[in-house]
């Protein structure tokens, strides 16, 4: 099953681009959890588009109706929990043009050749990053849970074109560490409330928003790297091999569109590390081994060692593009040229970063109910 | 469920590096389809250990012995296939001070927080690259699918430290590079039977050997970058989101000891490319759209495009180092220092080669067989 | 997970009695599938209440809102297909006593020793016979794409108290026996448009309404049998063992509320019976081998022999009774009496109907979907 | 997938009656353990064959060598349990007439259609009876499991032919039924060790065995109803709707060789019972509700109520017979008489007692894993 994940935690993401609604069903939520419904808008509304100059103007509110899984205090109640976001703001005729002509980089062909042209077109159908807003949804839902739990999630873009941002501190070794790894995150949410491009250093989102700016009016986009830490998960959660944390986050990673890289720690550096730089040794901490140096990314053979998972995503530039492309038309098999119509963001980066946010509390969570700690094991880090 | 994965292909992995056995079951294999062992056993020899210099001197012989799923033809019978290999040389006494003292860079740590000490420790229980033996099992069966389909696999090592061999010619675009990337794949396949490094350039090889064999004469390890290519495949192979051919592919290559990265076509560079850099124009060959360039990997939206499907994954150095490293004694909850005995790969790329292909081939069998092509799309490429 | 269920074809169902709404998520529908939703409706209008003396006076429209799935041709796309259904008459005033007193029967006190007391207690909430709405949304959505394979499902009340129908006659062995049950086909259809009570005899049905309606002035209820047949699945679909035919449509037969036995062909029968009594001969009918009787209900060891497919499924008096009961008060832990108002149906087995022909269509189309016949091969019986 | 069932905890199935093993893969059991393999050795010989008048004189050791998933200790060590029993006693020579004329009764003609006759024939393959014993050391691991936090299973053969044993008294409301229940468990345990017939009744056990002698001399087999009862679940466990309590244990259930009907608590008979008769009222019992009776066979919704799960299943006599027999000749499609040589059971209700069990503990463990009650919560019943 393609649109759906998990194993403890289970999302089922469903809607098109156009179609009446796009939505989620999350089953395995424990029961008793209460939903904060103002912290999820906050959180959906730092994915909405529409809202600055470097994303589409495609306004929606992704405010979702909650129609099942909470109980009369607005708790969890044990069953599905299911949300729905209305397409208000859907104008197909742009994409006349696109039911014969597939857009390069665009998902069009590969879905036609699959379903023998009966595929949803309109808007990108199922494959439109509209299906972000859902996976979102169920996202923070999981961030409400997890930071009960004393977990937090941060992400933030790391680059855009040459630009680059100041990397996650995720050593958290020692209390300084610590410290450096929070004043980042108040430095992130300092920009939520104002839109700010994500970005801990402000000069570094202000360069990228300007790199992006500049490509759009050259009726281009642009691809960037996406960061994203969580701090606080105890070791021992995850499981060996294939749905472990490292294939947890991957599997939801790898179907947020345009994501084409993904990298754990020090990632492809490790490429040309040796053992002896790579391991990170453990040391003595409040009574338990922790590791010193966190090259891992905060999980070894799929299990939390207790310290910061941290991953980074690549995100390709977007598809749609207004400049003239080589295709093919489908009905006469003919070559022919394109220009993309519609609004698409220039980068998707930033928007980006609340999605993965989402897909790393998704993934914890799962990880985090297939095999719930001992209550005494919640206090570490 | 952590040690199986996969949806109409279901593989199950069992056994730990020092219990009676390794294995396999792979349930939903098409029945009648003829399996020759002895292609079986020379794809598996490849991944053997104790062949070389670069690899650990641990000789096993990796000979899988088939006990379900075939009929008295040796073909597939419909019903679950099954296969065992035993462990015979092993040497838990190497292992005693682990059982204490948690290897940096290993799962030992991590394990003995998640089972509370029940963990097997010895030879690195199911975390042990032996563990890899029954995947390629499974692999090599779906590779010789695979080849009944049409579709070809192949992989070499890319980097290791600073040395890079030549990258695949994934463009496949037309005659001309299709026939390049098969005068590589015959180059692959030239080094096999004599243990060659598994480059595609003999000159690369034989220096990242080289610094290989340095390495461990330094009593340290190093890391490297594995790059796998299918040909082959038609367009329209996959599905939508979390379980197309990215998803399919991370989840297992995530699942092999060692890997921190992954990524498809040009990967990470996509964060300074532009659109219309990154784009796959089409253009009509055979009568079908094609993509010129294959930029995305071979597939867009998790579905295949019919370019070849292309992944590199990094491996990191191998954590079990006879260096003295830091870590704690988990009886006395003090720091020690471990000096790791026991006998171990320098360098883990070159045996991760095959192990890239089996996770390729049963990536892509699954989403085949989760939607099979109609006959006569079987032709393209 | 507990609220879905299938393999190649995947139905989740979502939503409490109260909720906003409930609804279904079906993933795995094949693409190009005009769904005719005029169908559809009639098909739902057999379950939805308060259309006549034997049924809850609550009345709802049952009218989906298909949000997510079809295409611009109303055909499905390939991705999830969704329906949503309001919940527009609910009295949750009816269950203030209920929140502290279980229902003897009902799954209250169960839920709340589950979830602690945080389960949605109105109008049962998650365990509603209102839930069973969206699983026929899914399964008027499957009998629609059986019958264009060529497969008819069928089903009528076997029992109430002591009244019984004429059984389907699904031994189907020559034209005489198949005729005879498209005629039972024919009578119960006759009596869909006009509600009368889904029986083939039309006088049986007389009689169990006439009890069930004695049994409400009694304010008490009535169990029953319902029988469900299928005509048309050829040979060869299913699977051995766990997720065979029966095995399909138990999981889902079992997820009705209130159903409390299950038996195929002619089930508990077999006890006293031997095997040259029980086995069904093999004899040849148009060029293959046809079971001469169908005692096993057309599966053997989990896939379709060609004889119809028959299963009873006993349905238990709804719980839900105005006379006084012994309880509990969950707060005070008091002994005290129950007597439930709200408006409840004295007797299920005519709802269950077409319930029993959502689970066979969802069940087959499941099978059907993970082993797809050859073309030839759909126009046996 | 077809030959595996579980959630939380997932079992997998593999190998043939004639291939070189059986086997099975238990995924999810909590690490440490200890297995006691004296106590699963006396478990299945209950099941093995050849022990006595009433069954197949083909006799094997049913020994399993485990493979995987222990530790040093003896312990789970968290990852996958594997078990193999060899298969010693094979004569395949008995099953040549077989690969060509289906036997009435048996899966032998659908596989065939299934797979094209790629089946594996000999000893009835993967539909062999000789799968239930890898489930009977999957279920002899969960009875340990089940026994160590208070649940004890048991079964016995209900009726066969005309004959009836007395039944589970499974009202468990006061100390006196519990202390019934416990005396029908020691009867049946007193029959273990010396291969008695596994009923509650010493004579109704020796009319059935002399009844099955009868059949047995007559060429011909028989039926028969099994019981199975748990003691001890807390109130809370299992899950709303398809895979609650009863979904779990009918999925295994009608995966077992010869079941057709499947009911809990008073089955069928609902069909003819009033809501007055059929609830189970409620009374405060240690500081507690609990039901006064027991009808639900202890659950309602798919969630355990705190009183005995109760389930009846009905096995049909054994296909294979050694009169003659009207089939098919899959070469010639002609029609032709088949007399079944070859060593068979008789009647194999008596051996489905233990695997009835086995289904029971593998149900009900799975769904104390996926949902596990608070400790306090173990003491009830």
């Amino acid at each position: 099953m393609s649109s759906c994940f998990g194993s403890a935690l289970r999302v089922q993401i469903f809607g098109q681009s156009h179609s009446p609604a796009v939505g989620c069903v999350v089953e395995g939520l424990p029961a008793g959890e209460p939903i904060d419904l103002d912290d999820l808008q906050r959180f959906l509304d730092r994915r909405a588009p529409g809202r600055n100059a470097w994303s589409t103007p495609r306004k929606e509110a992704d405010r979702p109706r909650i129609v099942g899984g909470l109980n009369e205090r607005g708790e969890t109640c044990g069953t599905p929990f299911a949300a729905l976001i209305e397409n208000t703001n859907t104008r197909s005729r742009d994409y006349d043009e696109l039911r014969r002509v597939p857009r390069p980089g665009h998902a069009d062909f590969a879905a036609w050749a699959k379903w023998h042209g009966c595929q949803d077109v309109s808007g990108g159908g199922h494959f439109s990053a509209r299906l972000t807003a859902p996976l979102c949804v169920a996202g923070g839902v999981a961030l409400q849970l997890l930071a009960r739990r004393g977990v937090s999630v941060a992400a933030h873009v790391l680059q855009v074109a040459d630009v680059r941002d100041e990397a996650f501190d995720a050593r958290a070794v020692d209390l300084r560490a610590r410290r450096h790894l929070e004043e980042q995150f108040a430095r992130l949410r300092a920009g939520w409330p104002t839109g700010r491009f994500p970005t801990i250093q402000e000069d570094a989102g202000a360069r990228m928003a300007e790199a992006i700016d500049e490509t759009r009016r050259d009726r281009d986009s642009l691809g960037g790297i996406v960061e994203c830490v969580a701090v606080g998960l105890p070791a021992g959660i995850g499981g060996p091999r294939y749905d472990g944390i490292q294939g947890a986050i991957a599997r939801i990673v790898f179907g947020i569109p345009a994501v084409k890289g993904l990298e754990f720690g020090v990632g492809f550096s490790v490429a040309s590390l040796r053992g002896s730089q790579n391991n990170d040794p453990y040391e003595v901490r409040d009574g338990t081994p922790r590791p010193v140096t966190n090259n891992a990314g905060g999980t070894l053979g799929g299990i939390s060692t207790g310290a910061p998972i941290l991953f980074s995503m690549a995100v390709k530039p977007t598809p749609s593009i207004a400049r003239p492309q080589r295709s093919v038309d489908l009905v006469t098999m003919q070559e022919t040229t394109l220009e993309v119509r519609g609004r698409h963001d220039p980068c998707v980066a930033a928007r980006a970063v609340p999605i993965a946010e989402a897909a790393m509390a998704l993934a914890l969570l799962d990880s985090w109910l297939s095999f719930p700690p001992a209550e005494d094991r919640w206090s570490q880090l």
